[in-house]
């Protein structure tokens, strides 16, 4: 299909999104930010009176003892915690199965998630599912909760997700590989501690290849049709504090300051993607990651600088004056010039982290289903500044593969 | 009227004001916590952009230079401010006036208020009033502002109002001294600093008076019938980190902890107050502040204790279900002396506090004009647990006058 037929196929669907969104005012989440951020929200789930929580993790930071001390600082406050670590990454529904069954046999009147998007999309259907008595299935969709969720607390583990500020969680089948998609407002969690304590146990490549999620996030929000003078305050400050702070955060694995800076970055932009929502960049992305296993970061590293160069001509005066406002370009350079500048930046940034970007694994026979997916995922859903056909993918497919 | 006729004509109103706050999910700001979280909330407004900020306060707050750090941080950043220091306790139209006049001037692009519950309010109504075009007047009421407010940013200076976290702002008129409300979910500040560097600042009686003002919204919201687990959670929070810090805050002000707690309380209790509502503690503090200028939380200390005896018999199970959770009474505690114990421990904490507690300034005289506009307030917006006609609201004012 041209373009131009996406595009007006896709009209009637974003308007309704569009009105709803002018409807439902979104939740936020708490945010308990900077260093031991993470115990005092334990003793805020203490103070809360919960009395029976399930810690929603992975096997790899509770190897780590990332846990210890949260679970600690419940336990001394009389809080009886239980655990239920086999979240893993892209979580299937036989994981968000297990968390709920583990949250059943706990009796938990609430959760904490300590992970990243992966234990927080999982924690999210986890608690929906716990609260309405509905299958993880069943919440497939939009709004299909109808009631608060079980109270959800999370500290995300990884800067990049944003997952702890928005209204949506992924979760894939384990045979098909196919990612759906639950959002409620039910899903945004009560409170999350950002706490540079936590994140800086995470290695140089989750940082990188989780930084460039968020930057993704941010880049795709500022471009986006639905961003407006809020997203766009948060998304400016987010390309920024990325900006100014990734490569340091993977050279400085102890730098709080930039731990700091790119946990708020992270969140900033979290908090549009109920909003702003995505754009072909996620799109394309998902098929890599649902395909060939390319974890979800590094899949959007070797999407984004295409998609980038694909949106520029619609987005030029958009981008300018994001590379002007965040003193990239000077005030009266050039809106060719200057959004030239910005998408140089991100190449810049790309080569400069530790991230493994090579497209080999991607096979042109693969080409015309992964094109299907990413259009079918993108249109009618997103809110995209120019519209791609079938050559449009394939383009932007070859790109990824010239990548040695 | 018959405390049954005024619950009877009350029910249909609330039964709307229900079905509304099912439909209708509330913004939060972000809020960040913490030592220097002041600091953190003005680089995070130059990181989002903003570029001309109206820094809205009082004099008091300026003479004490509380505001020159803030203001110093954001003009390192390139922040181009200017100040409106014109609030004073209980904000009239005039004082909104003013600070839409300076907001104009300064062609601000964000506002910033430091200060208590009357800055806080006046400056949500200068936000909504700057981005909307419409005059302060014509925002009184429910959902009249239609669109974003103009992005707000607060530091309380106080713990009590909660302001901060909901949808409400009091207006006073000059000359009647009548208090006029405005709902809306758009005067949510986008991100609020809970530093305690901040309400170290605060006088005895001050700190005393506003956190009285933050117990009485967590137990009129604990005692509301719209009252939820979630609203449960944050109120029982708010109860138990009151009456555990606010003594210490007082005696000790420089107490960094304590002041921490009262902050986190206060925003916990103010959380709720978009949900749960308030109740006769309110509606007939309200009054006293109107007519003999009490300030509002010394009122509502005034109040308290009169109130929380008239809504037993209706609550006592209630009150008695929180005195356990905080750990006020034993666990197989009957509910009557559970109860008690509470309220008695309201008695003591007041008694405890450098508060004015006399209630010798209540005229007779103005009794049945006090009582009309207490009932008025109070009856079909506030969730009442039980019912007064005008002899009970006689006995609360005798009691309150009884108090030398």
């Amino acid at each position: 299909m041209s373009a131009l037929a996406n595009r007006l196929k896709s009209l009637p669907q974003l308007a309704v999104i569009k009105a709803l969104g002018k409807v439902l005012t979104l939740p936020r989440p708490m945010v308990l930010f900077g260093e031991h951020a993470a115990i005092r929200l334990c003793d805020s789930i203490a103070d809360q009176g919960f009395r029976r929580v399930l810690v929603i993790s992975d096997e790899v930071l509770a190897g780590l003892g990332t846990l210890d001390p949260l679970v600690a600082a419940l336990e001394a406050r009389d809080v009886v915690v239980s655990l239920y670590t086999g979240v893993r990454p892209d979580p299937t529904f036989e994981v968000v199965e297990d968390g709920l069954a583990a949250c059943r046999r706990a009796r938990a009147d609430a959760l904490l998630v300590i992970g990243g998007g992966s234990a927080i999309d999982a924690g999210k259907v986890i608690a929906l599912a716990a609260s309405t008595g509905k299958s993880p299935q069943a919440l497939v969709g939009v709004l299909k909760g109808r009631q608060p969720a079980l109270p959800l607390f999370v500290v995300p583990s990884t800067s990049g997700t944003g997952s702890e500020a928005s209204v949506a969680a992924v979760i894939s089948d384990s045979v098909s590989h196919v990612k759906s998609l639950v959002v409620d407002p039910a899903l945004v969690p009560l409170a999350a501690a950002l706490d540079p304590l936590i994140t800086r146990g995470m290695p140089a490549s989750v940082t990188a290849e989780t930084g460039i999620d968020a930057l993704t996030h941010a880049l795709e929000g500022w471009m986006s049709t639905f961003a407006n003078a809020q997203t766009d305050g948060y998304n400016r400050a987010a390309v920024r504090l990325i900006l100014e702070n990734l490569e340091t955060a993977c050279r400085e694995p102890g730098n709080l300051k930039a731990r700091d800076a790119m946990a708020l970055g992270s969140h900033y932009a979290g908090l549009c993607l109920s909003t702003t929502a995505i754009g072909y960049v996620h799109a394309i992305a998902h098929q890599l990651g649902a395909r060939y296993g390319v974890p979800h970061g590094r899949a959007n590293a070797l999407v984004l600088p295409h998609v980038l160069a694909f949106n520029k001509p619609s987005c030029e005066k958009r981008l300018a004056l994001l590379a002007r406002d965040i003193g990239l370009a000077p005030a009266g350079s050039r809106d060719a010039e200057a959004a030239e500048t910005l998408c140089r930046r991100v190449d810049t940034l790309l080569a400069n982290l530790p991230l493994k970007r090579s497209g080999a694994q991607v096979q042109r026979a693969d080409y015309d289903r992964i094109t299907e997916d990413a259009l079918t995922e993108a249109h009618g859903m997103y809110p995209l500044p120019r519209y791609m056909d079938e050559r449009d993918v394939h383009r932007v497919l070859d790109a990824i593969r010239a990548v040695a």
